[in-house]
Formats: C-alpha cells, structure tokens, sequence
C-alpha cells in the first residue's frame, strides 16, 4: 500500500495576509477551484479576524460562501477568537483552525490574551459548536503557533509546547497543527518535538506548519514525516512573509512540497502539473510579488513518477 | 566532544562556471581571502579546463597561485583530465578535485569518454603525482557526478554509483565526493546511497555536492549527516545555476548551509556573521546576478548560538 500524506493550501490565508495586493473575492474563489481541481482535498481560504487589522480578509464571509460551493473542497479558515469562531460558523464553516501560541509574548502580541486564555477561548469554541449541535458536522483544529521558538520571547520551552497541545487535546480539538510561525526550527528539533507530540496525540492527527524563512522548510518537512506527520501546510509560490523584514520569506512552497512528498513516493493526490499551472496564473493576480518556490523554473525530475503510479 | 563539519566553497568554481560576468583574478583572489577569514578551510578556486570551453577560468593558473598566498586555506582545483591535472601540479595545486560521472551518457557530454575511459584516467592522474614524489603532498579526491540521476541519461543504477565510487577507492582515491549534478536527488536516496558509500569507504572520508534545483537541498544534507557525511559543497549565494535552463538554481547556498549545521549543533568552525560580509559583498562583485539563500535576508534566528559556543 503506497504511503499517503496530505498537503492544505494556505497561500490564500497565510500568504495573503502578507501581501500588498487586496485580492477580489471572485480570484480568490478562482484560486481555490482549480486548486482543488488539481487534487487539494483542503484549502484554508481565509480568516475571521477583524477587518480594520487586516484588510485582506475584510471578504472572509464571501470567500467561505463561494468557497463552500467548490465540489469536493473542504474550505477551511482560520479564527483567533471566540467571535471569529462565531462568524465562521455562521458562515457555514466545516472546519475552524484555531490560532494560539506556545509563546506567551507572541500570544499577547497577537491576540492581548495570555496563552491559558486562549486556552479557555478553544474552550468556548468548543462548546458553541456544541451548543448549536454541530458536533458531527463541524471539525475544529488547533493551532500551536510558535512552536519552535518566537521572534518576540526567543526560546520556547519545549515542555510549554506539550502542554498546550495536551489541553487542547483535552479541550477536544479534532486535529492538532503544530506550526514554526517564524521559522526558527530545525530537523533535529522536529523531528524531537513532533515525535512527542504524535505519540501523545495517539489517534488526533497532527499537522505541521514550516516557513522557508532560513531554508530549512523541506528538511523540516522530511524530518516531521520522520516523526509520523502526514499533514502538511504550505503556501503557493512559497506566499507570505513578514511586513517587517523585507525579503524575509513565508510558507513553505506548495509546489516544491508537494514535489518532494510525491518524490519520495509518498501519494499526496495532486496532478503537478495541473498545480503548476496554478502556480503561473499565480503571477497574473498578484504582479510585483516576489514569488519563491524552485519547481515551477526548474521543471520536474526528467526520472521523477507520482507516486501512485509507481 | 562537539559534532564537526566541514563546508568547502565551490561558488569560484561550480558557481562562477554559469555566471555572464567574467570576475577578474584580483576579485576571485579577494573572495577567497575573505572567505578563508571567515574561517573555510578548504575552496575550490577554479577549474582547470580549456579556456575556449569555460573562459571563466582562462586565468586558473593566476588563482590557484593567489590564493595559494592565503594562510591557513587550502586551495582545491578541479581537474576533468590529465592534462588538466598536469596544469594543476605545474601550478602547485596541494588538493585536485577529478570530476567523472556515474551517467555514461552525461560522461560522454562532458569530456567525450565513457566512464570507464575516466577511471582510467583517474588512475594515471594518481600515478602523474607519484612520478612527480608528491604522494604527501597532494591530496586527490574523486567526484562521482550524477550520482542521483542525469538530465540526459535519466536513471543512473544505484549499482554503478558504487562501482564507480569502488573504483576510485581503489585507484588511490584520498577523498569520495558524491554530487547530485542536475538537482535529482531526494533525502531517502541520498540516505541510501550515502550510507552504503560511506560504508565502503571506511577511512577515506565522503563529501556531499548538492544542488537546490528542486528545493531540496538542506533536506539532503540532513538526509546525508544521518548517513554519516561530514564534508559539504556549497556556493555562496546559491551561485550557478544552468545556462540553458533560466530560473533553474544553483549549488545549495553555503550562508544557509553552514547555518543549518551550525543551528543543528554541528561546528563548523566558520563565522555566520563574517561569512555574510562576504555574501553582501558578492553583489557587488556580480551586478545583476540573481543570488539565492535565505540566511542573508532572514538574519539569525535570535536564539541561535553558533554550536562552539554551546
């Protein structure tokens, strides 16, 4: 039986919030449908977040809509609040992704609340979802941010990391996603930190949320299948980075993870070449970018198969 | 004890071999200095090959003995033949890199034989330097390029590869080095393949040259530290790249390398902050050169400790 992983687009959340260009709701609709044409099972297309922060997402209701109507897509957003959690539901979210961070600096930072605030907030998500009798219908993630350390605090102990995905274990959450927001992990830490954290999640799956920000993303990747993970995040054109330090660079690349994953022979569902054409059309809605990712100038391996056609 | 590595420069050579600019002598002898300050104890300087080939290196005698000037550096040139290497020993070379390739076909492209016609050759360069007295005071390394698959040839038997390497061996090889040429390679091929070279190498230590056309560099020098590799090619810069394939990338860029090793705990016995003088300085020395590496942009993490300093 051929090994299988999956890989969610999240160039329209964590990338765009990134970029200079506001996207019209109907490209970013677009986006998600010939993404999903091309094999993505899941696409994290926006986020509730108030919209005089960020701008981008000032169409998150439109964007799940249409999104929602997408044949076979699961259209996940992200929420860093209770009201947000509220928005996407009332919106008709099938899956909510929750955002708190194992730093208390970067979480204070992020949302003014301490990191165990946020925990109780994951809480109340949980039992609004319950409260409008969703339980089936409705998956709820949560997202440890900063878990490799923090650009704001520096070192985060990797107990404190444990700790918070055991509550939100115990909380409920339906999939955990450990994520190096600013990409500061390593293999070695990865593989370390995300070994514990599957065995401690037993039958929750767990995902993980590399940036390229040092050029670490692909060795991170390797290293977390190492540990068990089989759900990555990853951004189109490597998407993203941060306002503050021009250059610095975002997400992992979708393409060259899909690429890598694939190669390994690990089945991910997608046609690369249907992804690929995703990725030039990439430059026509969002021109001046600066875009990374090495497999759409490179081409593929002249010996490279997808995986399940081996 | 702490874990060591080392990093040899390849950017005069494998980077500078695709570049447009011609960098005069005096540059490529400052580089190598600035370098060598920073704490590299080996580069490759240049090349030696017929100038009508690569004009680049039309002044390889003058850079081998600059930087030969150089306290504590131990200067590498490469050879593809006999001839070559006879210029190299006329030129006082300490250390000759041999290139041949696994890939009969990308063999027969690069210097018209097949690849047993180089080993052959292989063979007389090591007894060249016995004729000249030099046996302790010339270090000879074989490189197996291709080593993961060739553009041309497509598929290169796992088998050859260690054929070939087998033969170096025996011929008196005093260093492997296994090069993924076109960027084919990914971790579980490199894990493969380099464990059981390094397995039959026994004492003669096995280098890792790798590209990042596909993203997968960094992930393929982790791949190759579990297999037991503690000697890395690298290019600042990511320099080099393919001249009939634009956009395609270079050599994996020695900034995010020497980080990554430096962050996973491994000395490497080089500055990070001296070597992105140099990287910075690399601007001005190739105008309109696209550079790759992610380190220079990013900055450190700001809980990185160099692993000396652990």
């Amino acid at each position: 039986m051929t090994d299988q992983a999956s890989v969610r687009e999240v160039g329209l959340r964590d990338g765009l919030q990134l970029v200079r260009t506001i996207l019209p709701s109907v490209d970013k609709i677009d986006w998600c449908r010939r993404q999903a044409a091309a094999g993505f099972a899941e696409i994290e297309v926006t986020s509730f977040v108030p919209p005089s922060i960020i701008p981008q997402f000032a169409d998150a209701a439109e964007t799940l809509a249409g999104a929602r109507r997408i044949d076979g897509l699961l259209a996940s957003v992200l929420v860093p609040n209770l009201k947000g959690a509220m928005l996407a539901l009332d919106g008709g979210a099938r899956k909510i992704t929750f955002v708190l961070s194992a730093s208390e600096e970067h979480n204070l930072a992020n949302v003014r609340r301490t990191t165990d605030q946020s925990i109780e907030i994951f809480r109340s998500v949980v039992a609004e979802r319950a409260a409008r009798g969703l339980r089936d219908d409705v998956t709820i993630a949560g997202v440890v941010a900063t878990s490799f350390g923090c650009s704001i605090q520096g070192d985060v102990p990797e107990r404190r990391v444990f700790q918070v995905a055991q509550h939100l274990l115990e909380a409920g959450a339906d999939e955990l996603n450990i994520a190096d927001t600013v990409g500061y992990g390593n293999p070695a830490q990865v593989q370390r930190i995300l070994s514990e954290i599957c065995r401690s999640a037993g039958p929750v799956p767990v995902a993980a949320h590399f940036h390229d920000t040092r050029g670490m993303g692909l060795a991170n990747v390797t290293a977390a299948l190492e540990a068990g993970v089989r759900r990555f995040d990853a951004s189109l054109g490597g998407l993203g980075g941060c306002p503050f330090a021009p250059g610095a660079s975002g997400n992992i690349a979708t393409e060259d993870c899909v690429y890598l994953l694939e190669d390994l022979g690990i089945d991910t569902g997608i046609d690369l070449d249907r992804l690929l054409e995703v990725r030039r059309r990439l430059e026509d809605w969002l021109p001046g970018e600066r875009l990374e990712g090495r497999l759409l100038n490179a081409g593929l391996a002249r010996t490279f198969k997808p995986a399940r056609s081996r």
